[in-house]
């Protein structure tokens, strides 16, 4: 399954328009190219609807939003929506203030997302109408360990349900979850935590998956959190004592550029749930 | 030619006002550093004539385009004009939405530009006022091979004609062009492609050399092209089986940094057409 | 002192809200997470007051301030204030444009500073209201050096006097100033001059090094700048001789993650004056 995922997206190179933040938003457009896409950044109200349309996909990334490309966001959704493109939503920091919270439900009640990927704290403010969000990591309370994993899983297939959209929550254990099937998966390394945008870069590259593999959004959901999670183990096992979450960075970004789908499928650690 | 034309870059160090994209600006700056310019990056309309006073030339780059920064790329290019400082106009996705290709067009009517440096589809829609592009990357159609080539220097020498400017199209093959005169350059590497804002970093670089050769903008842009492809060769070289395109745009921009005149004198792959 | 300064920092994990320009911001929040801080950038009025009070610091950069964002500093600046967060300037190009020198101006009388950093162009262009700033970078007329140390020292505690903030301005030799205290600091490397955003970086983590050490804001800062000087001499140690400035760029953010207590306090060269 994960290897046809994979080459799926290398072979049909979906262009992907991103509206995001201008934090990560480079490792954004290197790790799309890297594993075969192409990225398109564009946020002026005055362009988003037409980019949207000659792409085959849309990231909205709330991570440093503002007057400007909130519109923006609406604007290209809506089109996006209306030309059956994937969609997909990561929630940075939602919780952390009113205005990402607000957004981001407003995004969800006005918008259909294909997938929504976030960490436990951003999906349960979205969930719950009120999260422990400090900042954009998730907070210590909320990290799911495989004591809680049971119940996440019931609360993200919950969630899905209600929504209609493929969730993902990424962390320790990441959890991807339809209304009546879910995945935990088990790749990934603690020390990508310290490297800033690892979430950023998992959602852009969903999109690519999703636009990839339009009829199986769970499953491609699962292939690029698999993908990204090998590659940060990968790109950890490359790192000599010297090297830090800088070097950890551009190794993943390397590691998904030359993953191929049968190291995919030998590496992906999930099961169904 | 080719080395004292870096040489002098290295020498006179300009300080380049850049109204560029957020995507990239990181590695246009850095790459500025690298061959011995300095960067400054302001794109607000407060301070845009100011900045660029300041500095020896301009680099317009529409990557990320807004209602606030368009103001002060004109805003920013008048003044450059007035002083006589180069400018040169990266016109990123022109042709992939109204707004970008209005934008590129109003600022090649209201401004003079030194150089415009685009991919082939980019350059086309500002030339024929229709083109065929896709996102950020030259439509497949369009592609510069050695059959479309000698139609390609034609319509190259025909716009740099009509506007007055050295015309740059870059892709597998290089064109710049003047009215009466072209060079076709065959340095670079493919996977150069894979990585975002190759085009950016080389127009911001070229800008440095146009400002440390005013009296040669011809040559200073040749000079930059080859040297970005020639580094592009040399970082593609160093790369290890594990390594990716994260890795090759660090390389890319550390050639640069030690790339002296007699290397890219012999390095580089240039003819006159 | 400076052992248990970085290991209040790696301890304490602050999360430190910056309102920063888009070229560095990237590495500033890699810096960040390297020396154990969590970073959140938000520059939207709409929730600036709100993220600065769930942080424990506030880092204010003017690189590429605008319109929207100068009042988001204002109200993060005033927020944080109230909540005796720490606060840091980094006054980028003050003394390039009017904007710049204003802004930061305006800044210093409306806002409390814990401390300002920036080159002696900058830091002149505030204390004596005009200076001869060219670009981001010191003027050459401007430089520290062993002759001159003396007499800017003198100016550095008489600044730090009438702002009541410790005052620090880095360069070759990097000077940290109280009214009646001030550090002289040797740490660093030329090259580092050739990265775009080393001082944005050393501000950013700065900011940790503020908020883990609330009652040593002198101290904290000497720390801090003996930390980025002295990976920047090991980082440059580490360099091949087909490596440059991003290279560097990366190793300096990867030394600052392996950085420990014992390494900073043997290899920090400072001295009291």
């Amino acid at each position: 399954m994960l290897k046809s995922l994979l080459e799926n997206v290398r072979e049909k190179a979906p262009l992907i328009h991103n509206i995001t933040n201008y934090v990560t938003v480079n490792d954004c457009a290197n790790i799309l190219l890297a594993c075969g896409a192409s990225p398109i950044m564009a946020d002026d109200f005055g362009e988003a609807e037409e980019i949207t349309s000659v792409c085959g996909g849309l990231n909205i990334n709330i991570g440093t939003l503002n007057q400007n490309t909130i519109p923006s966001m609406f604007a290209a959704g809506k089109r996006s929506n209306e030309l059956n493109h994937p969609v997909i939503l990561d929630p940075v920091g939602a919780g952390a203030s009113k205005l990402r919270t607000e957004t981001a439900d407003k995004l969800i009640r006005e918008l259909s997302f294909t997938a929504i990927r976030g960490n436990i704290s951003e999906i349960k403010t979205l969930a719950l109408g009120a999260g422990t969000t400090k900042g954009v990591d998730a907070d210590v309370a909320d990290i799911v360990t495989e004591d809680t994993l049971d119940r996440v899983i019931v609360f993200a297939k919950q969630f899905a349900k209600q929504t209609g959209t493929v969730i993902a929550i990424t962390g320790a254990i990441d959890i991807v979850a339809t209304a009546d099937k879910a995945y935990a998966i088990r790749n990934g390394h603690p020390m990508m935590s310290r490297i800033t945008g690892t979430g950023c870069m998992l959602t852009a590259m969903t999109a690519a998956f999703l636009v990839a593999n339009p009829n199986q959004p769970l499953e491609a959901t699962v292939a690029s959190i698999c993908a990204m999670g090998l590659c940060g183990e990968r790109a950890f096992a490359r790192l000599t004592k010297d090297d830090g979450n800088s070097t950890l960075r551009n190794y993943i970004i390397d590691e998904i550029y030359n993953l191929d789908g049968d190291t995919l499928k030998s590496g992906a650690n999930y099961e169904v749930r």
